[in-house]
Order: C-alpha cells, then sequence, then structure tokens
C-alpha cells in the first residue's frame, strides 16, 4: 500500500443518523473531508499552512460515494483515505469507511490545486513537488 | 423535458460555508436530498407515504457531484431534479444547481426500491409502476 | 409588535431529524441563525455588507432555546424573529418556531457588536444607531 | 467532582467553521448531544439500551450555551460532560469545552424522562433509580 495513506475512525453520532436509524448520507462526505484534513495533519499540514507556504488551496472538483452497507449509531467505522492519482493540477483522494472490517462506503474526491490570486481568485496550478512528496512520504 | 421534473431554490446560508467564504461540499448532497423529498411531496408522496402505502423505502446506493463553481453566502441557488434513467430495482435522479443561470454542482443519486421485511431488513424489489407513474406524471 | 420582526417559513427535511423521528435538536440553531441572516437580508444588510459599511461582526455570546413539541420530517415550521432587548453594545434576538399555530421551540440569540481590528482580532463596540435603525424601522 | 463526569476530546473540523474561519455556533450543540451520547456509553447505555431495558428515552427540554471564546479548524476541544441537577422527571447534562485550558464554550442540556407508550407517544415519567446510579456510580 502507497505510503500517503491515512488511518483513522469516527463513532456515528445519534445526530448523524435520519429517521430510518442509519447514516443521512452527506455525513459521509463530511468524513471524507475530515479524513483528508487529518491526512494532511498527519504531515504536518493543514488548510491554514498551505495558504501560508504555498499560497494555494485544494478546492475540490467532484466527489463520489457508493453505499455499501448501512451504518448506525454507535457503530465505530475505520476509515482508511490514501491519495492515489496524481495528475499535474490535481489529485484524487480515496476513502474507505468499514464497520467490524465490512465496507460501508468507498468513494473519492478529486482536488485541484490553486493559487489565491491578489483579488482573492483561484487560480489552477502545477502542484509543487514539494507537497507532493510531503503526502506520499 | 420529461415531466419527472422539480425546480426550486435554496438560499445559502451563513452556515452552509466554510472558512473559504463558499458552500462546505457535503451540503449539495443535503439539498440533492431535500430535492428528491421535495420532488415526492410534489407528488403527493413522502418517506412516510411510500412506507404506509408501498411498504417500501428509497436507500441511496450512490451519489456524485461535480463542483463547476464556487457558491456563497446568500446565492439563492436554483435546483432542477429529474428521474431520468429507470431500471427494474433502481433509478437515478440527477440534479443541478446554478446560481444566475450558471450552473454551481450536478450530480446525481442513484436509489433503489426496496422492501421493509418484518424483522426490519431491507431486501431489493422490482419498482412498482405506480410509484413510476407518479413520479412520470 | 416591533416592527423589528422577520417572518419566515422552513420545511423539516429527511436530513434535519433524528431516529426518534423527530428534529435533531442543533437544527433549531441553524434556524435561529437563518432567521437572523435573513432578517438582516430583509433590512438590506448581510453579514458581508455590517463588515463593509460599518467594519463590524455579530458575534453571539449566548443562546439558548426550550423545546416544546416535537416537530417531523415534512412539517413546515413559521418562524417569527424579533430584536428584543438593545444594549450599548449587545442585542437579543428571540425566534418562535410554530406549526400549524402551536409552538415548537422558542429561543434567543444575544449577540455583541465587535469591530474587527487591523489584525483581524474582534473588539466590544458601541452598537452606531444607524444599524439599530435599520433593525427597527 | 461527581462520578457522572465524562471527559472527551473532539477536534474542530474544516466544515465545522464558517465564513470568519470560527466554529459555527449550532455545532457546540451538537458535540453537547455527543458528549451526553458518550458518557452514556461509557455507563454501559446508549439511546438503544436505554430504549430496550427502560422503555424510555431522553427528550431535550431546553439547552443553553454561552460562547466565551471563539474556536478555530484544527483546535483540540476537552469536553467535559457533568450530570447535575436529578429532578423526579428530569435531569441537567453540563458540559465545558475548552481549549488549552481556556474555556470556550458552556452550557447545558436538561433532559426528561419519558417512556413510549403503545402508539408510539412520549409520556413523561419518574426517573428509575437504576439508571440514575448507572450515571451517578
Amino acid at each position: 500500500m502507497s505510503e500517503a495513506t491515512y488511518r483513522d475512525a469516527v463513532t456515528v453520532e445519534w445526530g448523524d443518523c435520519d429517521e430510518a436509524g442509519i447514516v443521512f448520507y452527506p455525513n459521509y462526505f463530511y468524513w471524507f473531508d475530515c479524513g483528508f484534513q487529518r491526512l494532511l495533519r498527519g504531515r504536518g499540514l493543514s488548510q491554514r499552512i498551505l495558504r501560508d507556504r504555498f499560497g494555494a488551496v485544494t478546492p475540490i472538483l467532484r466527489a463520489e460515494a457508493e453505499f455499501v452497507a448501512p451504518a448506525r449509531y454507535d457503530d465505530v467505522l475505520a476509515i482508511v483515505a490514501q491519495v492515489e492519482q496524481w495528475e499535474a493540477r490535481r489529485f484524487r483522494v480515496t476513502y474507505t469507511l468499514s464497520h467490524d472490517d465490512r465496507p460501508v462506503a468507498r468513494g473519492y474526491e478529486t482536488r485541484a490545486w490553486a493559487t489565491v490570486t491578489q483579488d482573492g481568485r483561484l487560480k489552477g496550478a502545477t502542484i509543487p513537488e514539494e507537497f507532493r512528496s510531503l503526502l506520499e512520504r
């Protein structure tokens, strides 16, 4: 498995579930995003550090999830996040959430690399080697 | 355009945006789901009515979104939801959110038709013609 | 009734409810905040305009809610927001949410008036008469 | 300090903050609720177990929070939850969230004890000694 892997766990909280007693699906994308932020933290990075060090942000271009099995209140979900595809100006992070070693949801985020111009607009840019190597180390 | 179309609008609220001042992306999926529920309402249906009349629910199998342009606090987003693909046991609802006639996000949900067994488990089932015709009318 | 009153409605969405089939209570505070933002909009204001015109923000100091009756998926809740107590540097907005004319929840937010210093810190300040009169008109 | 105390921590996630870069306040109530659920878990309980063992739920009657200092993305917040006031049919849980030993928010939830009738309605009831002693042990 690539080194650019992050593992963590979340507990499904009461407020994360809907009337059917299963996770309301937008919450999986919240956990995807948390997984990415925590993956950054594990590399000594964060949105703020990206902004300060690279003048850059990582806007989301696309997200997809497949819901394989329901998860319920009190379930502890293991999250594996992995940076898998590097292109010049974008990268993909895949996520797998599982409960008791059975997959519950899997999906990905495609994120761009963008610099912030002086007037606050975003401009797509080439991913610096330093960022890539920090995530792959 | 197919009749199975629903149009509505949401206002991006302060709490829907992140520190970058743009919509935190899981909220788009919340709006997708709201769009589906409102589409049901527009046909005189709801999750409760589906449960009562058909003994069925519409669990989500897959969701995807492409984020085309950022949306910000106070933007009024037009939502168009459309049931597009009917298969025997599943259907797809596509969503487009736009601001001032420019697309902001688009995506889809794939939903299954499932009956609830006596012990509370879900079992995939053929979509009844009555449900399909209510959504297509 | 004071002029500084705002009336609107929200529909309880599927994702707003918990496994018990009733609104997960933090959502009431989300609706309180939305009510305040919409009250501002109704006066031609917004967080951005406050920042631009007054160099100020309205940080929340305290919030409280009493939950009188459960609300459920598909219920349409009427919201009444009212600015009730003006002090030199803070004000209170009360909220009542009701369903079919029966109260569901009521509460308030206490908000401060604060200017943003050059280094980005907040500093409590006296509420300008212009802001107060815009909200009371 | 009473035995009915629960300690935990949450990390403020990107999606928990608003455009001002601070926690959007309804999230504090989400963390209050999580704190209560985790306090139950620490006693071998959960909403489901309460329902099964006692036929009861703990509906929220009132919640309040005071926001003492802003919290930001990546801050780790310590939570202390404590059951403080027992009445015959209700109890109060207080919460303190702090960052680097400085309080960020504090508040409480008042919860009732209610049994679920055969037709699904809630009926206030006297808190069983067994529940109280489980939370106080």
